[in-house]
């Protein structure tokens, strides 16, 4: 029952790049998932004539493309990296398909990121410290490329915050499974909640209180749509994810649970007063 | 061990109307806790020349009159009504310090508003269905009281979804006692994830799932200021409070318990990485 953790020295993305665990990042934008980034980007987009943006994680990407189109008309540009040249690959196609001009794409660990110190206005990590061992070492390295004046922002699930309705049993032993294979993988359930401790921890004193802005925001999966975009994605994953394969291999779960979890999310996506609410942490350091 | 609860016959705001009940209700604005209304408001607003809006369960009324100033300009007004008069000659209080000339007071029922059909145009209640055995009644009323083309809006925490770092085990007792005893006096602890279900249960057909709209907002208290409205509004409720009372009438916990939660709270004010978050359910129903 025990499994490798990655750590600080051999990074990984645990879920994995199936297109099953990917499926429903593609939802993501800045808007729906970066929308306390904005008011702040816009700010600095303004004093900052070629702003450059560093995407840390970017996974499939859509994030940083919406970011890359926000900054487009006040010339500014994106760099999103990946640990995985695979996933960054289909990030490109995503940008090309959206004709924007001003993002690249670069293969980089976020505990060493091959920067110079100081070289990015805005620094920004969407749900990639909750997949760490040590995030605050990677908050450490986020805060050393971000320019004095700029600003790092995060935002991480708290995935105990996760509430479903109808409760039926599968789905809320899904959400379990969810849980305990994150944690299995190394990474941290409680991410939202823990936001500007690991940041405070990351300054190492060079931060104070009044440096950090803290709030949470959430996502709802209620009407039709939302619900058959995310109870797809689960389908799938629970099909052919990461979870499965993992699930059943730590022994928290077998192929019948997994049968009824998959059943249960079909139901769920026909149900009419169907809703899932998650809350995520977020947070805007402002590098003194 | 068992308990009285109210019932759709016999109203009452369990939580009772001590300063210490109410000292935090007080942080309460349109602002942050009624956004999701606003941009409706505003739309209505612009079409009706005399909107009329009722705050349903208005206790304080600092949601109220905040509502009313919003109005002021487009000529609309407020009644507010809450089934305590102390409470409502406290909000009144509120109204005339702010000199807002548009909003007037009135005791009623939520089961019963001795309004006739279609009489407002928006209709409102924040963190009044958590406390309510029946809650789609009071929505149905809700509903029969609001003018076709207007909207309900609500809000309503999710009491199980609430998070604080650092995991101190006093606060989590807290927050264990604070839902326990909500339950206790017959109040909902997952209002958040039904409200969807509630109105569709309200409308008995009369209501679509498209007629609902859904999403969850947070509070966050993390910063100094808001660290000690919300820790000083707890330790005055433990010391005098309903949750005091009847945390150890119901021996949920003791006085030994109650004077850890004191102290943990006043711990937590002074910890610079100190932050809690709520996750409330919101939903404006668009009234056919």
């Amino acid at each position: 029952m025990t499994t490798p953790h990655p750590t600080a020295d051999t990074p990984a993305y645990a879920p994995g790049h199936a297109a099953s665990q990917t499926k429903h990042h593609e939802w993501r934008t800045a808007q729906n998932s970066a929308a306390h980034l904005l008011p702040h980007l816009d700010r600095l987009a303004q004093q900052t004539p070629h702003l450059k943006l560093l995407d840390v994680g970017a996974g499939s990407g859509t994030i940083s493309a919406s970011l890359a189109a926000h900054l487009l008309p006040h010339g500014g540009s994106v760099l999103a990296t990946d640990i995985s040249d695979a996933i960054l690959s289909r990030a490109a196609s995503h940008a090309t398909s959206q004709n924007l001009p001003n993002i690249t794409f670069q293969r980089a660990s976020v505990y060493a990121l091959p920067f110079p110190d100081g070289e990015f206005h805005v620094v920004h990590a969407h749900q990639v410290l909750c997949h760490l061992p040590d995030p605050a070492a990677a908050i450490r390295e986020m805060l050393r490329v971000c320019a004095p004046g700029g600003v790092v922002a995060l935002r991480e699930s708290d995935m105990r915050m996760w509430c479903v309705w109808p409760e039926r049993e599968a789905l809320l032993k899904f959400h379990g499974l969810m849980v305990d294979t994150l944690v299995a993988n190394g990474g941290q359930d409680k991410g939202g909640r823990r936001l500007v401790s690991w940041v405070l921890d990351a300054g190492a004193g060079s931060l104070g209180r009044g440096d950090v802005e803290a709030g949470f925001g959430t996502w709802c999966y209620s009407e039709e749509g939302d619900r058959r975009a995310w109870g797809e994605a689960m389908v799938e994953r629970l099909r052919t994810g990461q979870m499965r394969e993992k699930g059943i291999e730590l022994g928290l779960t077998t192929e019948e649970g997994i049968e009824e979890m998959i059943k249960a999310w079909e139901g769920w996506i026909e149900t009419d007063d169907a809703t899932l609410g998650i809350m995520n942490g977020e947070v805007i350091v402002k590098k003194p």
